[in-house]
């Protein structure tokens, strides 16, 4: 396995490579990645590669989020990566990636006053995470049509987890007409059920525990709705019972048609179940595929 | 030579071709448009392949601009490409282009609440001609990215006349780390200097005769800088004096550093002298590049 840091770099390795397989990840690698690469590893061709690519993207998070104190851990995942059969850990600086030299590098300069962005549809955007996170699916947007560019992907592994991450990625696939195969991989929970995130790592023990409701809400409607129960206010109000003394601080728990991100109002497959939530000021999502 | 209408029929087109050169065209083809394709047909490689796209593009229009009756001289379009040796003509219709159902296509589908656009910076679209044109510059950072996608261009050949444009193209490459090497073609002018625009059609022998101002203001100062005269002011005043009687109505009459798009007291190697104004209410735009 090799580690590269440059676009240069980067672009003399996909031209003599042109079967590539891409998970973008921010890092902070758990075994939600994990998921993702084991499986682009398992469907790569004969002479195909596995690039994962690890970069906290500074245009996609808001002024008052965590691009600062976002986890940062990459010897872990670079061996994590290696364990798994990658071929190639692509590790840019930031200003490696957006072509700022380092002297220019405040904020202002990252920012689509100066840098050619790539906007998902407003109507998709403004619900869901994109309702508090004014901006974020603009800078999700443009860093994966850059990594598509650069490594020449013809796959690419998205997470479940980040529902209207995914549907935006393979609306923006369609829309600009790109040839990339977006490949999505189901959450996956620890033993108790908490859906993997790199920002778990942000829980004490209380916050743990008052997190583990996310899921307990999910599980109520999934049980419900396979005992037959389809009416969103019944499953709604049953779900959202469990979190009595407001525990968890819910941002949204909503019911959405996975094929437009439509609300629904009858429970129905392909249905998504989404929450987000704060625990003890640390944000949370998770959602439910019907 | 071959004309496109869908995009399943190009792909297949451009799976079997990957030396594409790209001119993307609104049609109503001119000598200008020629030069653009002459000089790709002259380029290309012994296995390539020049496109033309004849595309009048409804997201690059302001809803008071002349999308409607844009000119469509299509017939002769297609034998002109096919006199200049062109390979593919692709002409789709704005719903194949934006995968609109037929019977949804009123404007609101094509707006960017339903389309991922991609949008050049905000600092380089909020002047010259993106003052007055609103969104214009969206909407043709989306089509073009479009086209290099569906094509798979290597090539893409631009009018150095859409001074701004090509400029926000050559950002867009960089800044998406498109893989597509973009040749700029100088303006090309009738005997009387007037800069050939598919808009010319428009004016009538009184428009014709006050639009060659727009030329003798920049060979105005051309002749001048030839004589060592830098000062933009003074440069500004003689040329603009040469419109007595406000016979056309300028929007803009600016010197801008073709580096940054910055205006510019000084002029130098690299200026870009560029006009914008309306003609018995047609609007043109003509540009000189010291």
């Amino acid at each position: 396995m090799i580690v590269i840091k440059t676009i240069s770099e980067l672009k003399e390795y996909t031209a003599k490579n042109d079967n590539i397989s891409l998970v973008p990840t921010m890092g902070a690698l758990h075994l939600g990645h994990g998921a993702l690469i084991k499986e682009a590893v398992k469907q790569k061709n004969q002479n195909g590669k596995v690039i994962v690519s690890i970069f906290v993207n500074p245009i996609q998070f808001g002024p008052n989020e965590d691009y600062n104190k976002y986890p940062r851990t990459l010897t872990e995942d670079v061996n994590f990566c290696e364990n798994l059969g990658v071929d190639v850990v692509f590790v840019p600086s930031a200003c490696e990636m957006y072509g700022i030299e380092e002297n220019q590098k405040d904020n202002f300069n990252f920012s689509n006053n100066y840098l050619t962005y790539v906007c998902p549809p407003y109507f998709l955007v403004n619900k869901l995470c994109g309702k508090s996170r004014v901006g974020h699916f603009d800078g999700v947007a443009t860093v994966v049509l850059k990594l598509f560019n650069l490594t020449g992907a013809k796959k690419a592994y998205f997470g479940q987890k980040d529902a209207q991450q995914l549907f935006l990625i393979k609306k923006m696939i369609k829309d600009l007409n790109l040839n990339v195969d977006i490949k999505s991989i189901p959450i996956v929970r620890d033993k108790n059920g908490l859906a993997l995130s790199s920002r778990n790592k942000y829980l004490d023990d209380d916050g743990y525990n008052k997190a583990l409701i996310i899921n307990k809400m999910l599980t109520k409607v999934k049980n419900l709705y396979e005992r037959g129960i389809t009416n969103v206010k019944i499953l709604f109000e049953e779900a959202i019972g469990l979190n009595n003394d407001n525990m968890i601080d819910i941002e949204y728990f909503e019911f959405i048609d996975f094929n437009n991100l439509e609300n629904t109002f009858e429970a129905k497959e392909n249905t998504l179940v989404a929450i987000a939530a704060k625990v003890n000021n640390i944000r949370l999502i998770d959602n439910l595929l019907l």
